[in-house]
């Protein structure tokens, strides 16, 4: 099984070294981890972006499964291209895994960023848009497409010390993505 | 042509008045669109997260296309759900539009949340996490799944004065949709 290993984690200072460390976990469970980082793309290059884009595609498609990051990312929620990447491989049929290493719920999350007060029924933030507050850690179409489409997210009790390099949850989603293989 | 009408506009405190704007510019144009809110749930229900989630999923397979709102929410980047949802239609092969009322660049919207330093040939964050810098308006993956997928963002020239309810560029989406169909 091949798994697609989405994530913000291609914008760490040590994104190659992430990449390396998870296709080494997939590596133990007998499945093969694809990252972006491995697509080789010319960052000077006036299409980079477009290169890139098709690079992940390609590998969406190759892959079978996705083991996307949904930790938090400048904000909130999830990485918005984190999230397009899930979308499109739940929309591709293929196995959907994620973890988040913030087990907060998103009311916590988005007080840490907006004022967040009750109005006419519903959680309301400065600009009077709607909190979404169903106890879930993120968007519910994020949660439950892993719900639906392949296996539950993945989260620690507690954050860990290190956000960004603990890969405990993600090695749980791999065990998880091999145990379906078996 | 039936258009899935994504966004975050469903957490306006007028978000039904809105699906029915947007379904009813759809609708000049020939087109019919299908707005997330037009599902009847039952929001004290226990597992109404899971019955959106359902719902939405019923209503983005029964459309041809999607016009995504990707202006930015709550942050410097699109809506995660909506993310989602766009990725879902473009996995499944459906045509992709989308448009967002703010035009500027990711690395200008990150400004406004984030400092934001050049270091070691990139632009980073507080965190030391890559800043995407293609002078693009948001994360790559969404902007190169529209040009990939259908038809390119649809931005104005300034940010109009109510980024929530001016619906001039969802119009110039719904016209390329229209002329995708005739």
């Amino acid at each position: 099984m091949k798994i697609y290993l989405a994530g913000p984690d291609v914008f760490l200072p040590d994104a190659r070294a992430i990449g390396w460390r998870k296709a080494k976990i997939c590596g133990q469970y007998g499945l093969v981890g694809l990252y972006p980082l491995d697509n080789a793309i010319e960052l000077a290059a006036p299409d980079a972006s477009l290169a890139i884009f098709r690079g992940n595609e390609v590998m969406m498609d190759a892959a079978d499964a996705i083991v996307a990051n949904l930790t938090p990312f400048r904000g909130a929620g999830a990485d918005p291209g984190t999230a397009y990447e899930l979308g499109y491989m739940a929309g591709r049929g293929k196995l959907c895994l994620g973890y988040s290493n913030d087990p907060a719920t998103y009311v916590d999350r988005a007080r840490r960023f907006v004022t967040v007060t009750p109005h006419d029924g519903r959680l309301v933030d400065a600009e009077g848009l709607t909190v979404e507050d169903f106890g879930l850690p993120d968007n519910l179409m994020l949660i439950h497409a892993l719900d639906l489409h392949g296996s539950p997210l993945v989260m620690p009790k507690q954050a860990p010390a290190d956000l960004w390099h603990d890969l405990t949850a993600f090695e749980a989603c791999v065990r998880a993505a091999a145990r379906r293989v078996a």
